[in-house]
């Protein structure tokens, strides 16, 4: 079983962003923005509606509070600011999924702070320390390698690996850098092999050639353009056909929050 | 017994506002601001802390999306989204007061939210709705005789009635308006005289001296200017001199959000 | 001559509202977003060469404070208030359009402060003297009947009449409020009709079938949903074949600012 | 002569930071904050009022967009959305000072773009674009040695030097790091004589003795604590003991701006 997620809800008052319909029928994840880089109440209110509609897991895309930025800059927050506004967004998130009947179930950092907890630990740190203080039953969804990652399993939480279906990747594992001409595949054909080869075979093919074991639990699949979407079709298709079933990892019971 | 309760955790960033120190050791209720009209997580998160560590109660102090206008400018919501903006700031505070070790135990309306909700139905059903659909079992402080406090009653939700110990009341039991030069009592001994009054005989005396019923579960008192903390300082004397036990009359259990 | 114009820079940050390079093909006159409703200063700077670059004149389209209910919301502003936050937004858009080599020419109310200023004569005089502090060489461009317009008038400022060729008007003049299912007009032959009547004729039919007279200086075209984009090229396309003149009506110099 | 200038105007909404009125009577030049990292347009409104009736220069503290984190937290900004923003804040300042009589004289860069500036050209270079698109007859505050101030001079602004009262320097004529407990000078004597001697005699001695050469046109006051009132106090007096006039360095004339 492998998961897919991907990025949604991250419209805000009249704004929208991607085809988050449309990708709700593809993914088994929605990381939703928790409205600090998008996502006002309305705009996660209605995801986490949609999403329990189609059976799909939530989870809180937490991020630098950052609206004009998106989130995308990277920020020298203080640690325990840092914290402090990550445990906020889980549980406005959470209030909102669980009146629509669903609880949060994992937490995913967005943008520049998944950038920053690939290799800060004072920042990966923060977010491990907010999302344990919240619910130790929480997973953690990020880069296999990363200082979250390993930070969230030495504190007890849940650490999920994913892997980009339309990222290149060095032969250390480590994606190729996005200033670099090779760092996109863009074959459709090739990105959709290369999820079933990580769903399947737990590999994946380096820009060198080498192969790469690369077990991950969770594939992402982004939307923010139509051709995105297109794509991310295309890879639900070749998994279907693989025979490889998709289904969340996360399953925090409601219970768990309604006592 | 009787319930002091005061705005607390109103700055915001570097900001601050009032003294929440010197009103945590008067007050058995703080209502806490959650982020829309002041309160950052980080604001939030060390009032909690104070506020348990001082054993009292935590509220969460809905407010407008209005930072610039601290939440005091009336703003024409559509009531979907106003419970969503509620919903989310009730969420937002309850994960930080449970990292404090306290749960969320009721939900007050600030500043212009508060006027509104006194005659404005559909703000007020929003508010109600917001509140029911995050724990069934969290009270609602208001004013007795507001829409808000008979909605949240027939919704099955814990109304909670707060009077003013330094604002004159009228024959009808309503509040004199602040426009009106007679709207404060500001002489400190007469304050902490209805405070007595109120919490001992359930009644005060209105502007034209008729002698008003006024059953009232908690009183709210303001702390935002020096002389305001030396005020409350004057009631709460009073109210031990009087033998009037003060402490909170919310009782969400810590179990009820963990499970 | 007729002036054409619509909101535009209606986006924010990574969000971007309607088709701007379509609208500027079409209009004479661009009512850019200034930051409070939408509009970081990016998404302004950009506006303001694209409507350099097509010879389309450039107006603040200044809003209440409320990025998340895109000014939509009535908010009952101090107008000392309202009045700072206008010559802020005026001075802000101002500086990014200079740098593009056009000044602000004129001043619209956007949202519910169109709205308000249609008759609060409190906020219609704030938003008045906020522009005549900035310049008061600085048109308004308004609904005829407006209280802002019969402020900007007495107060020395150049009022500008605006008609919509989409609405419907009542035979006082004014227009069917949105909530009455005829206040739409969308048949595209009669909306491309009434537009060529309005500039040439200076009257429209009223829902009743009254003739009203109104003379108004600039036709308003929305432009936020792809249809709305096909509708303002048939207005103009209409207006061109009727031999009418498009173009500002807005005339402020760079010299007026550069000194 | 030697200017005096401090932070003013810091407050957002409801919110106030140091005492502007005792600093007004002190200081030449007023920083005041534009909305981004502090100050809302009616706090910038009164400032503007209250600095030209004290005959105090008005400058452009411009910051990153974080009012959270009061502009203090390093922020990765594209340099060209930074250069919008402040061209942003500069316009916005500069019609509400206009309005009070007085126009922006000069731009300075507040807390973490204040650092940034010191080395990173990328940032510095934005800053110098956005000050200079809007007027080439802004002055440019910044410390001696930093990017800013060389980039702005070869774009042929005039960049004016500041000293700190109460920083230790190093012999290099760096600040000493503020981690480093010799970072601040805090014995009132000692400030005051270190204001008198880099007004007069252009130098300062280090933490190691030496004495440095520090030829400032502008002397730096903090004023957001009581004490630091107070001390600023203090070197004013000991300036004007020492018969060191104080004035303003800016003077970009209201006829710049007005045509």
């Amino acid at each position: 079983v492998i998961d897919l997620n991907s990025d949604l809800g991250e419209g805000f008052g009249i704004w929208r962003l991607g085809d988050d319909a449309a990708l709700l029928r593809l993914v088994s994840s929605a990381n939703l923005a928790c409205g600090f880089h998008a996502g006002d109440p309305s705009t996660m209110g209605r995801a986490c509606v949609a999403a329990a509609a189609g059976g799909v897991a939530v989870g809180a895309h937490v991020g630098y509070r950052d609206l004009a930025g998106f989130g995308r800059r990277r920020i020298d927050y203080d640690p325990g600011e840092l914290a402090d506004d990550v445990l906020y967004q889980i549980g406005a998130l959470d209030g909102l999924a669980r009146r629509a009947g669903v609880a949060v179930g994992y937490v995913k950092p967005h943008g520049a702070l998944y950038h920053a907890v690939w290799d800060d630990p004072r920042q990966a740190r923060a977010v491990v320390a907010a999302i344990r203080s919240y619910d130790g039953r929480l997973a953690v969804l990020g880069q296999p390698g990363s200082a979250l990652l390993s930070l969230a399993a030495e504190a007890g939480l849940r650490a999920v690996t994913e892997g980009f279906v339309d990222r290149a990747y060095t032969a250390a594992g480590t994606l190729v850098p996005r200033r670099d001409p090779a760092a996109v595949v863009s074959d459709p054909a090739a990105v959709a092999a290369r999820a079933v080869r990580l769903a399947v075979d737990g590999e994946v093919a380096a820009v060198d050639g080498t192969v790469v074991p690369m077990r991950v639990e969770s594939l992402c699949l982004h939307g923010d353009t139509p051709g995105a979407v297109a794509l991310a079709g295309r890879v639900r298709a070749a998994l279907d056909g693989a025979g490889v079933p998709v289904g969340p990892f996360a399953a925090r019971p409601m219970a768990a929050v309604d006592g």
